[in-house]
């Protein structure tokens, strides 16, 4: 695929993730993790009108001056003029606006690419491709926090992406103790967190080969699980009580029975499919309760050759820690990873929301363990 | 003018004022005390429908049984089922989802007003069209609210409706002490904290013919007496220092030059305009800086028989309280008015922004002191 | 009495009162409201070294030039070596430091005094000793505050200062429309917000001849009062569901039975005694429960001529607010009352707790209306 | 040493340390992570009592029944009786009665220490010993942050404790890339977080052996390194900004020089001595200013066999997490160590207030990125 079509692809597709919203959906912002779709939208344009368009090609002329201050995601303040806002608080650009900045740097990105871009160019391009599409799986997460919590319950679509997922035929894989080489070792595109590639050596562990399913966790739950500070870490014990946590993300529980919020809808819970929209707390508590425990990234990588994932995010027990030899790049791209890593843990995996070329097995995903509302699941090792 | 045509003048009058947003614009809830203008719209709505069509028209049908989640100004939790949320977080329903429940409602309001209401439903009408035209003056402030808090500093209209504000002529009306009556003497509509009518002793006292001008304001402001602990109430200074106030709402200090945002954008400041969007701490200050005084409301009532008043909302320095005599109706509507009458400031007189019905000499007004999106100003007493 | 003799007899109660205490209970804070009673003993002495012997007596070297920080009520921060503290987070100055302090700064005021002081200094000295004595009273609410939140329920002294409280013999006084005098008419020391002396129309109104008791205040709770919001203002129905309230301050239920925490100890509820530490809210909300209301400051103060009271502070409806004619006096003094004359309401009477000089028909007690730590009741009217 | 004569011994320490303070400064908590000395004192009894002498000594009789309340440090509300208190709102028990419950407890422990324990309280034991070391350790902590935040600098004692501390001789130590066994191997006391003993794969890497330098310290300040956010992670970042954070814990800039507070007063700063009282925010950025990083434990626990270490923690760039085969014991033993294993960094070595049975070298140490009123210090490594 030349570097046009690429481009185009997938600029193409954060549009179409968005085709199902009403223009009001757009704006929100729920809770502080939670950014407008517009910002996604606006913000992913931002970035290669700043990092290419404007220091690359020089007779540009930037679409509004003004939008450095709505779409960078770092903005300081910068002179009396600028008021402190919050994203969901601002009504313009409008929706129309955004779209119309899109087409505007689309057509000079599109034009600028006719030739073939300078290696420095390409490394950026191929980054600002990368970070989209990062943020259009963070688009699915933030649509269905702001739909799944109007109390209206709004399908995103007739059709489920949250489909095709199971838990069925568990199995312990047993991986003997030994040397691996962790990080990625191909030629392609990866973060720089995923290197350098260095040995770690595991001690015999066994690994689940499928996901805990709701039918488990509904046992955790009944057990009385969520009000027993044995299975909690501390600060998860604070968090369970100060937020009154009692299920995982977007359950219901009507008249007797659970629901929980999908992209198309309320439904009764599948005992069948794997638990998702649960914290690093609430998986680590129910491998406490099983008597087990989650892998750590590096087992999951080696194990990860020999069983099927995707579809969700898994959370291991790692902390978002630099492999060694990492090294920042310098200068705004630096800033990409390495400034995350303290206080936070790492997923493995992949979700149904994330676009095909993150789907390796050496990637490494990271939340704050109190964090929910991505796609996520629970697999057990011990 | 019959009730009908006065019903469909007021309801007319809500949707004109939002003739010209975006609909982002009707979304956002940038602070808690503003309100996102969808929101007035679905709840002036609301209150015809669970207030007299529900209880009165018996073949009734609800339009959306959810909408008593999202409208009710007091909704308290009802069942697991229901979630916590903010005005500014709801996307849904859209603003055509609104505007498509008003025509409903308004069409079954205006069936409903063919025949001649009994005097319990003309009561509980004419009340709910004064509470439309309550929300209408805070459409105007939240608008403004909204679009001055954006970077981009949107216009509302070309047009200024702030326009004409003067405060010139200055003179000291004398009044002499006495015996003076209070409250609504007349047999149309008030509002029931403006009875019963009572006598109040009035000393000697003189107050300004005028309000207080920006070039009084910026005389104020270069004195340092925003830094000036001495001219603030304890509340007040803490306020200021918490918030760093050191200027009316609006105003932005640009290349030495100090502009304020108006509803058809940001312009220089007039000298000879009324200081407008000041909290009531700051018109203490100022009188207190002044050596002078803000009126009481019984003063500013008395005396305002014979000035000019009207375009802005004067602050006094009475809390807003119970006339002798005052008493709640039974059930909600007795919850109108009284249930406010702690810890608030009342403003007399009428702003630009206040449905001509309203202006009143007896109308009372009330803020909380440190607040200001409102219309307001200043006039001094001595 | 001497000036001297009436400084002594003053600065000895103060300590007379923390006698019972065990080191400890002069140090901590536990909420915002409540200081340390060695705050109270250092600064109160610091109000005479600062206002008294630094100007006046030319030769005086003051104690430990640190104490400003530590004693002045309205510190800031005054270069890179202050450090903000909160009151109850520091352990030095000790208590035996602050006695050092008192015995140090006495030694001195009372050899100034040997010679009659010049008016202003005397004016400044009255003014002292007023203060001394409200901090008398609010170190027996601290203490009380201190100890009855400590889950061993201490006792102050055997003996209990909270006695001789009776609710018995309840009457109606009826008392005539007309204009009435308010305000401090005699010669000797009142506050300035007593004054000026005007005049205030009131209409026919009457008044209970007793306080609200136990016994009808449990009727409320019983009545499922505390969970009804239409007895509550909006603001009162807010500190209730956020806060978690459901029986005045110091109300424990035991086991079945309600018992109360006195400065003696943890007793049985009397049913004959008035309610005590109960907010405005409270007080206004079993009000609106009995279809009564609170009197004003106006009608106690002239209906109070002809009933017993004193022993508690009774809530009146009334804001506090400068009367006519108030002005506040140039400087430090100037900031007594007239700063705090916003969001609070009046009490008047006065406490078991309150010094007899400060017992005064027109004595104007003032605190925010969700504060109850205090000695005060209910006194209806209708 | 008998295990009567380490009771002893230690249970001595605790009270030895507590020696210089006043009664005041044993009942102060300026912030929640520094607890009253009073409260270290009651709470390493309460374990002796509540672990060993209620459950194994069956004719004991609790001191007094409401110290449970007071001083179990994860007291959950038990009954309408209870009142929520924070430690350091609580004047009662007062310092001499924790010292009569500390003897009371103390006796019981030496009369049943006659008979040699049995394995199982021994075990117990050995662990309440250990627990109370710790807690020597954090009163050396809580008591510094007492003292050193009260703007009178109370000195501890003349003589410092906070001496020989020196970051002379650095030199660069390189340690060979290969398979390194970690965790506690030999057969005397360690934390279960200690174990179990596992291989860990370290690539080549240098460390230092001499610890950072007030002077190259105050090189990172004088470069500006506090005010340019590429030297932090983002978390760091906003901790830096939002608690206006520019020096060292301790430090006062006092007419152009630097100060800093240390148990014997406040001196000017020693450029020689290692720098202290850093979070491990500041730790990263400043190593990330010289172009280096923090060690892992591992690095450290391998590296460390070389190299001098103890008078001070060190930050490392590991997590606090699990070894493998890490287990919680049953019971509430089982809380100590494991529930603390997420968003906490690991520190080796051990500082000047350190028990020496504590100063191993597969010692781990934790505490929150953030935190810095322990003694600390950075060492680099490349």
């Amino acid at each position: 695929m030349t570097l046009i079509t690429r481009y185009k692809t997938i600029r193409n597709h954060s549009e179409k993730i968005c085709e199902p919203l009403q223009t009001e959906d757009y704006v929100v912002q729920p809770v502080a993790d939670v950014s407008p779709p517009k910002w996604h939208l606006g913000h992913t344009t931002w970035f290669f009108e700043t990092m290419i368009l404007k220091p690359f090609l020089t007779a540009y002329q930037v679409f509004d001056p003004n939008y450095n201050y709505v779409f960078n995601s770092y903005y300081e303040s910068v002179g009396a003029r600028v008021i402190r806002t919050d994203r969901g608080n601002l009504s313009r650009p409008t929706v129309a606006d955004v779209y119309k900045y899109r087409a505007y740097v689309d057509e000079a990105m599109e034009n600028f690419l006719c030739e073939e871009p300078t290696a420095e160019v390409k490394e950026i391009l191929v980054l600002g491709l990368n970070h989209e599409q990062q943020h259009q799986e963070l688009l699915w997460y933030d649509i269905k926090y702001i739909l799944g919590h109007n109390p209206l319950f709004p399908a995103y679509a007739v059709e489920n992406i949250e489909k095709n997922l199971t838990s069925e035929n568990q199995a312990w894989l047993k991986v003997t103790a030994g040397l691996y080489e962790i990080g990625h070792q191909k030629d392609d595109f990866c973060f720089d967190n995923e290197l350098d590639v260095h040995k770690v050596y595991l001690n015999n562990f066994e690994i689940s080969t499928a996901l805990v399913s709701n039918k488990e966790f509904l046992a955790f739950m009944n057990d009385g699980a969520y009000q027993d500070f044995k299975y909690w870490h501390a600060e998860a014990w604070d968090w369970v009580k100060t937020e009154g946590i009692a299920s995982p993300m977007y359950w219901h529980y009507i008249d007797g029975e659970w629901f929980r919020y999908s992209l198309s809808g309320l439904k009764p819970i599948d005992l069948a499919e794997p638990v998702i929209h649960i914290s690093y707390y609430e998986a680590a508590a129910f491998a406490a309760w099983k008597g087990m425990r989650l892998p750590t990234e590096f087992e999951w990588e080696i194990a990860a050759q020999k069983f099927n994932w995707g579809k969700l995010w898994e959370w291991t027990e790692s902390a978002y820690l630099p492999y060694p030899g990492f090294s920042k790049a310098p200068g705004a791209l630096g800033e990409y990873n390495g400034k995350f890593m303290v206080n936070q843990k790492v997923l493995r995996g992949a979700s149904i929301a994330t676009s095909p070329k993150h789907q390796r097995i050496t990637y490494r995903n990271f939340f704050h363990p109190q964090l929910r509302w991505h796609y996520n699941g629970i697999r057990l090792a011990k």
